[in-house]
């Protein structure tokens, strides 16, 4: 298992182009957040589909990574997402995800996404995760 | 809005066939059980994929009727469910809904598959159902 | 790899239960047919969805048994299933299913999902496989 | 209906911060490309997934504008991805959309991404659309 501090220190070391802060990981779950920026908009100004993906692929991985400990190389195998409500284009993307299951070599877990401050989530995933076969 | 009580004749009479029992239905979500007899039964003992499937349709349509009112024509549009552990041979099966979304044409659900007694959830399913125009 | 009549008699032994009959497998998928009777209907002669969720399931085993030989440990882990129109009340449900990918450990395919004799689906099956380690 | 010329114009006027590129439009379907640069690279030198979502969800888009005409209000409700290979770094991705059902309110698709000039699918995504009331 790895603490928030190291997933952290982890995330921004191997993944310096996300945007994605690491609020919290641990009891199986994990919460990220995102600034939303005028590149992340479409028109309409509603927050992109692929970035709330993103988002909630980070919340996932860095879940599972509280979990298993710093494994790099855990892929994304699939991904569900609903899009449930039309986001905020000026609050920051939280995510919280909550693991359902952590296998010897499949993890899944789920995330509701929200715009900060609201209760209403604007999407919801369900995401697979491939664990290579050797844990650290 | 539907109780438990209308809910569970609603279903006792329009879906005969049903084995589950409605058990309780209210506050944006539901639980219904399943008993598991031999003809649910695979090879190996394990409760098929399409009775999981069929209690977690149950539990989100059950949901659903608890917010909308017993409305005979939702119909299921979409429905992803990840398999997770073994379900015991021996035990009903408990689904556990949480209504995610429900507006005025798509509602949207989660619910946890569970054999009666254990809190490992055996699937996880996510669902949306269209909901037909006119509401009663 | 297994032939048709192979892989008939295997899902014949091992699933006795099941009505689907195995038309054809090979080339990376398969063609199963499964009868429509008054059980499978639900009110409003639809057929129900749990049962074009397992006719789904068996053409997509069965297609990957074609592939990887007659393992009978390989198991469902996920599948997402989109219902497209009402099927027909009195006519079988045909399940095309073709392999996308069969991997070391995990397979997926797509089943699209016909009333006999009709050319638009009535649903459509994305499922994954978990393949056990050893292949026979 | 719309033309592959004319989806284009309205992509490249609507969209202008897409990279995609829409090859063809027509038939119930659509082609569409997408250079891959190091902005959409992650460790390892795999396209992130994200990159292949949208690609998805633009290729599903431009299909149903090819059927529908050129509404700007549909969106994205939900969207099933599945990662198969590992894409080349230093190719394009290239999405094949098919639809599977173009119905009132609803579209269905499913896509296929390719590294270019490769035939083994990188992912595959099926997703859904809502289309407004009124159309053009």
């Amino acid at each position: 298992m790895a603490s928030t501090e190291e997933v952290a220190a982890f995330i921004a070391a191997e993944f310096p182009q996300t945007k994605c802060t690491v609020l919290e990981v641990g009891n199986g779950g994990a919460t990220v957040s995102h600034q939303i920026g005028h590149g992340e908009l479409r028109p309409g100004g509603t927050v992109s589909g692929p970035v709330l993906m993103s988002i909630a692929d980070v919340a996932l991985y860095v879940a599972i990574l509280g979990e298993i400990g710093l494994v790099p190389m855990a892929v994304t195998t699939s991904l569900t997402i609903n899009f449930l409500r039309k986001p905020a284009a000026d609050r920051s993307i939280v995510g919280v995800c909550k693991l359902i299951k952590v296998g010897k070599s499949l993890a899944v877990g789920e995330v509701y996404l929200y715009s900060q401050g609201s209760n209403d989530a604007v999407a919801h995933v369900v995401g697979t995760y491939s664990i290579p076969p050797r844990r650290q």
